[in-house]
């Protein structure tokens, strides 16, 4: 196991090593953008699922409509989390503004959402991605959550293995996508053919355009600007001057969107390509390229570019919780970094979760969508209406302008909000409309539960100094639970009479018959120890055990400590393990239950447990 | 958790109930009959599916000869475990019979091949139970294995309830579907139809008979002996005289399936039922009563009785096992009665694999048949040439027909081991094949590691007088690790202060700055133990640890003992238990490696770990 782990995830790093992991503009834009790059795969696809049904070929026409409304959001964020960048050089993104300028809940309620969100990225990019294999060859199909799950797992090795090498291995296919959609869109508005009437004649509008439907069409679009937050959250990954290097790859990555997906709606919009069985981006590449080279590299990149928006979560996710978890509100292990600095229990959480989603989704994109894009629009607002607060509060230069950038924004996203939550509520946004607030509440649970533990824990200064360890003693009583008479009961009866001069010896005993033999033998060795036997009717050890303690035979009085001795066999192998009676983990999970009774587990180390019995030198056990 | 199991497992019962658990003939018919008797819904059918689709019409006389072949087998058997009953009244059956006479070997063969037979039994009688219902239920036919696993869950919490309470639930079931069969046996008779004929047209001979035909269809009926070891084997459970009621049981169970089998072979030939999509069991019982009442009195019984057929193997897998357990060849906890004297990690095991099995065969009964039957049989054979051994070495009254009897009986049955391993070989055979040398391999693995084990814990009485605990006191050595200082600590180094005077806490510090802020409290307390600190770049605990143990520094002699104490924080629920880092678990699990270091652990309880932060009375913590 241990050398698995190795060859996969690679030798530990220290943490002298940490400096040395991060990136800079060339690397952080692909790491980091190719989640907002990656929508237009999907954004612009799921806007004309929903309009081309119903209008028709107006449908391509309202898509471009769409495109610019949300191509303006994006500005308006772009502008926005610039502003955010620049203040917060920490990272931790919406979670922390929200916190700093509108509380503790606010701050919670953006870190559920956009929690949420990150698992959504990861769940609707791999079905995505895998939608355009699986629509370029058609016999792939039956396999989509399947492959879905063999990506899942190969991007959560490369994460374990670290960030740098994640850039390694995600930063030259990035550019290759950008590359090839440059090139679709070229080739694409030069040569626009006119062969697409059959695919036209079967476009009938079946009602006039309404405001709803617009809506809905609007609020599948709006997953085109997920995964904007990334850039804001991922601050310190930057090198330094981190706050420079992340404000150019957030003001880059929104070029970038805004030709890809702009250009790529005028495309479906000359071509005429209907959503459907198959997906739209494949649909356009082969219209423009015919199933040649450039086709398949158009599709092998789409692919690529929605495994790495996956990725983004990988980056944001891992870094949210850890910041979270450092100040309470998720369990602390998500904080730690594993042997290779990454935060693997994040990363691990993250993939057992889209994992799941998948699988319950069998892949479909159309379905999941439905869920998507809220968790983030909720973190968007918040974090624009905590900049807005900051700069009302705070001042500063020319703060008037930046309090209406930040405004505005978040009166746009908490709009979109609103609109994705009505018109998608029976499609999937209930899911979410349920998630977050019971995040939330878990979280805060969570917070209470370590507030109460550290408080408990907690001693002062003064307390410190006051404090004498030695003053009173109190009696350390000993308790050797005896199976039989054996090298390991001999050798915890042995030990307890160094660290006690109180011992007593118990055994449960299921009839007389086996009682009467173990006393005979016990009474051989003159061990000055009282064995004190029970009988259990229903077969328990811990009960009769605990009854003792508190009877008048043992004497207890309250301040007394009693360490109860479990000898225990160490074996070499796993399996060697479940051969041996666990009644020792129960008794131990038992008894840790009182306040005053500690737990000592005495290893014996078994020599000659091979398949073969092998007699070894110095083989003897020593007791 | 606890309520639930009692809830639906029942009150624990102590040791002296054990013997009003048992059943006589009249109770111990149904429970112990069920195996038998219900292959009367698989075994001619799975015949017929072998020989209809090749030599049509005349496949339903071969059916009756088979069936007499069968027949004939079933009565040397019985003879031949009637002498078995007599002279083991311990049980263990074959298991047992074939240690005793011809040694070790072919004692865990016989168990191993007893054991891959009780899972199939579950498994091929679950399904098939299954079979019946969606045959008559056309529409239940997709949740087949829902259906499956939700029967096996039920029998499941049956069985670990107790034997008791099954023989209640499951006896007078019995009764009812030996009356369901006869009824339809009678009414088929007398009401022979003759409008059948269109389902002659589609039944016409592609191939002469040929012998590897009629030895593939034998193979399947030969699962129509499965479960007769399950008497033998539960002797112990029969009130006393035990020998006596197990003969009479297993008598009346060779007359009931002879009536039963015999008589449905004939019905399905008088009413030419073709084997398929629907379970011929059905299909007769629908030709006989036309769906009316007693139409859903069969299904629903036959349904049943195949449930108790799976039951069968609850009342002897884990019988089985527990024998094999004590005596060292399974892991022991497969010999530890529950809670309600039931074995119920036997019980539990068994569900386990039969529903892994289940799924992954999908509950068709044509593809477990193969892997069915070589089990038993083998068992038998090794059961019968055992006695066989018995007699020639004890003599005795009538030895030589008794020895012809069992040495026939044998003989016998290794012929249909040969026949159905060759006929059935690439149909699933193989498998078993597979599986039970590598059984026989694993508990022969598990038997010498305990002896091992065994042998080296073992003191004799001799070395029980001359040893003297007290004699050669070492030095008892303590290492309090500390994260911080904080109660939970302060608690720990009081302890360790209370059993030596030999203490030194211990410290792993990430970065230099909180390990001087923690040595700058710790000097404030005047502990008189040295505070070692180290500093781990990889973010390990246990390596520097034991670094500093063999360390120079810590002037670690041979023969030391090393206590390392861990403080612990007990919280009051599992999810609580998550908020926790388990640090203390690796550190544990990887000390324990290590003869001379005693792990204590000291819990520390948590007062007001709520929600919300009530304070309580006495909720000051003592350190």
């Amino acid at each position: 196991m241990s050398r698995l782990k190795r060859l996969l995830i690679g030798r530990p790093l220290g943490n002298d090593d940490i400096n040395r992991e991060k990136y800079g503009v060339l690397w952080g834009l692909p790491i980091l953008a190719s989640d907002a790059i990656s929508s237009v795969a999907y954004a612009g696809q799921e806007i004309l699922l929903v309009l081309v049904p119903v209008i028709g070929l107006a449908a391509y026409g309202q898509l471009i409509n769409i495109s610019l409304v949300i191509i303006g959001l994006l500005a308006f964020l772009t502008f926005s989390y610039s502003q955010t960048i620049e203040n917060y050089s920490n990272g931790g993104g919406a979670y922390i503004v929200a916190k700093d300028n509108l509380g503790i809940t606010a701050g919670v309620t953006a870190g559920a959402a956009l929690s949420v969100d990150y698992v959504m990225t990861v769940a609707v990019s791999i079905s995505s991605g895998v939608e355009q294999i699986t629509s370029a060859f058609l016999p792939l199909r039956p396999y989509t959550v399947h492959i879905c799950i063999a990506t899942i797992i190969f991007i959560t090795i490369v994460n374990l293995r670290g960030v740098r090498e994640s850039a390694l291995i995600f930063g030259i296919p990035t550019y290759a996508v950008i590359l090839a959609f440059l090139s679709m869109l070229i080739v694409g508005f030069i040569n626009q053919k006119g062969g697409q009437v059959d695919q036209q004649i079967s476009i009938k509008a079946i009602e006039p355009v309404s405001v709803l439907l617009l809506l809905k069409a609007f609020s599948n679009g709006c997953t085109a600007l997920t995964g904007f937050e990334a850039v804001s959250n991922a601050v310190p990954n930057f090198k330094e001057p981190s706050v420079k290097h992340a404000r150019s790859v957030l003001l880059l990555l929104s070029l970038t969107v805004l030709v890809l997906f702009g250009g790529t709606s005028l495309l479906a919009k000359a071509y005429c390509v209907v959503p459907g069985d198959r997906a739209i981006v494949v649909q356009i590449a082969e219209a423009v390229f015919d199933r040649n080279f450039m086709f398949f590299y158009v599709v092998a990149t789409t692919f690529i570019i929605l495994v790495m928006a996956a990725n983004t979560a990988y980056s944001g996710f891992p870094l949210l919780v850890a910041v979270m978890a450092k100040e309470g509100y998720v369990p602390r292990q998500l904080g730690m970094r594993g042997d290779r600095l990454s935060y693997s229990n994040g990363i691990i959480v993250l993939s057992a979760v889209a994992i799941i989603l998948i699988t319950a989704f069998r892949a479909r994109v159309s379905d999941l969508i439905g869920l998507y894009a809220i968790g983030v629009f909720i973190s968007f607002t918040l974090s624009q209406a905590g900049m807005f607060a900051r700069w009302l509060k705070n001042r500063g230069k020319h703060w008037k302008v930046k309090a209406l950038i930040n405004g505005t924004g978040a009166l746009l996203t908490a709009a979109a909000v609103l609109v994705i939550t009505t018109t998608k509520f029976s499609e999937g946004a209930w899911v979410v409309v349920v998630l977050i607030p019971a995040l939330i509440y878990f979280m805060m649970k969570i917070k209470n539960h370590y507030t109460a533990v550290a408080k408990q824990l907690r001693i002062s200064t003064e307390e410190l100094k006051n404090t004498n360890i030695s003053r009173d003693h109190y009696r350390n009583r000993v308790i050797v639970p005896v199976e039989s008479i054996n090298k390991a009961s001999l050798r915890a009866l042995r030990y307890a009479k160094t660290i006690s001069d109180n011992v007593t010896a118990f055994n449960v005993s299921i009839d007389t018959e086996s009682a009467r033999k173990l006393r005979e033998r016990y009474d051989k060795l003159k061990t000055g120890i009282p064995l004190i036997i029970k009988y259990s009717p229903f077969r328990k050890v811990v009960e009769p055990l605990l009854k003792f303690i508190e009877s008048a035979e043992y004497d207890y009085q309250p301040g007394d400590m009693i360490t109860v001795i479990l000898p225990q066999f160490a074996v070499r192998t796993w399996w060697q393990n479940l051969l041996h009676n666990n009644t020792g983990i129960f008794i131990e999970r038992e008894l840790l239950r009182h306040n005053h009774i500690v737990i000592a587990r005495m290893p014996l180390q078994l020599k000659y447990d091979d398949f073969v019995l092998k007699t070894r030198k110095n083989s003897k056990l020593e007791i």
